[in-house]
């Protein structure tokens, strides 16, 4: 179709992302012709994740390119680490406005350097022109039968998550305080704009959590990423393996810079429903208490016990999570988390 | 973020899309957890290719949810073709505007039978909200070392392409004649309308030749799919071989649709320049011929002799592509192919 708009030609977008990448061993052909090829070690199962972020829909519309680079490499590496799988590979498929390099070239800085750090090879890819939209593709590995699955918890598991809940949501909440309603302790602006200072990198650029993911795998039994939400994604879990779960609120872990931001009970809602953490959650043996530790040590992860998985409505189809407030009443929230398409 | 808006959530549309996917054994687990998990066959190298597909740039803004479907799975599987490499997954990240149900099961009829064809499962994917957008990534496998690559051309060589040429590009002129100059033979109403009647299902639902693709591998040398236009694509394979060109203008196939269509000037652009074809172009020993016609045969698509690959311009970067007319005169065209982003 005829498409002309000012700036680089789409080959020439391509040469520049290809002009930078990283190269790894087992890739046998990558950015350049139709398709990357690709050598999957002997004995290693092929993990496959996709994620799409959209402009105002996954960020908002004033992101840096930077981050937004990171963010969308992040949000696919958080799902391998929430199967326990090494990354290896990922594609790129980058809708653009206008092929504006400025803005490719920092993109790219964001991507790549949380690329560098998982050694990741990005082996291909189109640009095209359309709204701002990003999508992503990332290849892993994993040891067959060795996966954190959804469908694994059984009775009697402790619950874990990785770092803090609530941040990312709590940014949001300081971004779009119309939308969610005004902070509740202490609104000057200068307070929210130190807050929001603190809180934003959570959202911007999450940490996905691979080497403790590829750490847990034999250990923990079920896992998943908190994209949706701690409630929304503990209830996939729950779903999928036909159990419920019981979360203790005070419990879930906090960092400062949430805690002087919201008052108790609006906390403990950005951090039981906001989505965006990109944190792990996982079910585990109470005998593996202490391995946990050891692995959450090694890893210079914080790991946090916030509940257990208990027994479902009975016929295997799980009943959800129940959340307990500090003096174990039931704490229900007003929302069950993020949906694209909301209800 | 807060995202709302009326329809099915979007767990319900990831179950609609579940609930219809065909099974293969090599899926260890697919759609339902962060990601997927597949088995390569021993010995075979994997090969991925992306292509994302925007609302009035890929397509017409008019086009049928579920020639959508077929075009978003077709492009991708045109670049396994063009590498020769057997199709065996794919993943599917979809934006819409809204969770239309029933544009959704009509997306998938086209993207699925398409699919079905080629015993494609789809593994994987995420929807989200945002401006209709499909990124599909294909995954398939070749035996190491005989792949269809761009940069394997030699002099000497036969050119090759399967299919008609031009036909996609001669919807888009009728569709949108003030974009791209009136049809010249004849062009009241009523044959306007028949002719894109014929012509249109080749924009909307392009074949793959994947069958020929594969066949064709150890026999051609070089390989790229048709998307951008003759002239454009068969330049990428000179610039990454080295070499150049030689196209035979009164050679290229033709359907009658397209012939009775346009007049010979107009009808030569729109075949050298005109992207969308999703044929393949590759390049053969002129020892291969008597093989290559076999392969057609077996493979039940047209593979056409257009030209020959002939020497650079000694410095080894290729010195493009030459198109000479019926008469041996060298021809030139206002355009040398489609690219995203035009200068």
């Amino acid at each position: 179709m005829t498409d002309r708009s000012r700036g680089a030609a789409e080959f020439d977008l391509i040469e520049r992302i290809r002009a930078r990448v990283a190269p790894r061993d087992d890739v046998v052909l990558g950015i350049g012709d139709d398709a990357a090829v690709l050598q999957v070690p002997p004995g290693q199962h092929l993990v496959i994740a996709t994620d799409t972020l959209n402009a105002g829909v996954h960020f908002p519309v004033d992101t840096a390119a930077r981050d937004i680079g990171w963010k969308a490499l992040a949000v696919n590496l958080s799902d391998l680490a929430a199967m326990g799988a090494q990354p290896a590979w990922c594609t790129l498929s980058l809708s653009l406005p206008s092929a504006d390099v400025g803005w490719l070239d920092a993109f790219l800085d964001g991507f790549l350097s949380l690329a560098a750090q998982h050694q990741v090879a990005l082996v291909g890819g189109d640009t095209t022109r359309g709204p701002l939209s990003i999508c992503v593709t990332v290849h892993g590995f994993v040891e067959p039968g060795r996966i954190l699955r959804r469908d694994a918890a059984e009775v009697g598991d402790d619950i874990w998550v990785t770092g803090t809940l609530g941040d990312a949501a709590g940014a949001l909440a300081l971004l779009f305080p119309l939308a969610t309603g005004p902070e509740t302790s202490g609104s000057d602006a200068k307070k929210t704009s130190l807050r929001l200072h603190t809180l934003r990198p959570r959202l911007d650029r999450p940490t996905p959590r691979v080497a403790i993911g590829c750490a847990l795998v034999g250990i923990a039994r079920a896992g998943i990423d908190l994209s949706d939400g701690l409630l929304a994604d503990l209830g996939h879990v729950c779903r999928a393996s036909g159990v419920a779960a019981e979360v203790d609120l005070a419990a879930l872990p906090t960092s400062p810079a949430l805690l002087g931001a919201f008052d108790d009970e609006r906390r403990h809602r950005l951090q039981a429903t906001g989505g965006d953490d990109y944190e792990l959650c996982v079910t585990a043996p109470v005998a593996a208490r202490a391995l946990l530790a050891s692995i959450a040590g090694s890893a210079g992860t914080q790991l946090t016990r916030i509940g257990r998985i208990v027994v479902g409505d009975g016929n295997g189809n799980g009943d959800g999570v129940r959340v307990f407030d500090a003096n174990g009443q039931p704490w229900t929230s007003q929302r069950t988390g993020y949906t694209h398409f909301g209800d």
